[in-house]
């Protein structure tokens, strides 16, 4: 088993990177290969465009990775996803991408295009507080599809996003067919205010309309609220889901901390 | 003429509501009717949706009201857009709407209901440094149609729009249509990063594809970027302009700020 890891959006941690490098080698079960584009650094990203694009390129046609784990998220991802998908070898189809927050542009834009996404834990998480356990939670399901991994109310097809990132998306040709999926979204660093208005235009949307239901994960690091927001984050998506008549399914086990589990997308036709 | 104020978003300032009063009453070719709700409050609002909704239906209904001034943005126009857009009487469509911000939601849904809008100074703005100059160009462009208050390089249909507020509409049932306007776009207190985020979801939204061009107003009060952002918001809009084929017009003199112009919407079928 062999897992890549590149960095389509911000830089990872040296720090990070060596943690996870010794997680793998003390399971023995895989081996880690974290690209040098990584530790590049072009202002706020990973590396220029051409360069993040390159090296995600490079793990994409590489028959001997099978499993392709985005490095963090921050943000960036979108500005390279679309070149990432032109011209498709088929080694890319024969792999697993895994990742979460700003690589949800990947994740939308690969599962459309037909390739075995899921979301879930990054390298950069394994230097949260037990952020081993979530790092082995994403590797669990790399390597041997643990289902523990997995959120734990999974029932048919299902998406993860983060909502902010999400919203984004709606509309561009990285958007995938939601109809028929359960949708979970969480998000971090966003005033109230902010997910109500993403959960507007999410609920609003002409391409939700048909989802089975939307779930809540973990709305975290809410800044505060000036004036003072009425009521809190389920409340939000409670009531956007009723004025549009979509089925709020309750609580979602994703966030962005180290308690965040699997989501494996459905596999879509190409 | 008889001017209406509401809130359909947040709470307008009571030293604001008087100083812009006694602009009108100087003037003498207006009347000002600020609504009582105006000064409600109900967390992050100027009252609650049922009580912005009815203050707004209130004045769009009222045949003596010749326009519709509102108060000011921050957030909540989008959860009475669409109710205040139900069973239109004839009334509301023979008035002006004027205001931008939040109200954008407000701007985007009435034009496309085929209602008279423009993009400018609300009553708030009276409390900035230059303020009375900001409401007396929409005071002159509401009474008498003063050109001297328009955007100067106006040529040919135009929307202006704040543009997160732009980008968490498309794909609603606020969004009109696009094609063949130029779309002017500003925006205040959002991280570059974010722009670029904003600026990628409209230029690859697939409605938004046959603008005639994109222009750029003023990004003000950007909070710092950690790491630090490669350039500034006009290689941005560039950028994603030169992506999406989609034409840059340059600059347009609108913005968070006093020098704020105006930009009235071109009257859409209904």
């Amino acid at each position: 088993m062999r897992i890549a890891v590149v960095a389509p959006s911000c830089r990872l941690s040296e720090v990070a990177a060596a943690k996870v490098e010794a997680i793998v080698m003390a399971r023995g079960d895989a081996d880690l290969a974290i690209h040098s584009q990584c530790f590049l650094s072009d202002g706020h990203f990973a590396g220029s465009n051409a360069q993040r694009l390159a090296a995600l390129r490079d793990v994409m046609a590489d028959a001997t990775v099978n499993a392709v784990w985005f490095a963090r998220g921050g943000y960036g991802s979108n500005r390279i996803a679309e070149a990432a998908l032109a011209d498709l070898p088929d080694a890319a189809r024969e792999k697993t991408y895994l990742g979460y927050s700003d690589a949800g542009f990947l994740l939308a834009g690969f599962h459309k295009a037909g390739l075995c996404v899921a979301h879930g834990p990054m390298v950069q998480d394994v230097i949260r507080a037990e952020g081993e356990a979530a790092v082995g939670r994403s590797l669990d399901w790399l390597v041997r599809r643990d289902e523990a991994s997995l959120e734990p109310d999974l029932a048919g097809p299902a998406m993860a996003f983060n909502l902010t990132v999400l919203s984004s998306l709606l509309g561009t040709p990285l958007e995938p067919d939601f109809n028929g999926a359960e949708l979970l979204v969480e998000d971090v660093a966003e005033h109230l205010y902010r997910i109500d208005r993403s959960m507007f235009h999410l609920a609003r949307s002409a391409s939700v309309a048909r989802v089975r239901a939307i779930r809540l994960g973990r709305i975290s690091d809410v800044p505060d609220n000036d004036p003072v927001w009425n009521g809190d984050a389920e409340a939000i998506v409670r009531d956007w889901c009723n004025r549009a008549g979509i089925r709020f399914g309750g609580s979602a086990d994703i966030g962005h901390d180290a308690c965040n589990r699997v989501v494996p997308f459905p596999l879509a036709a190409s």
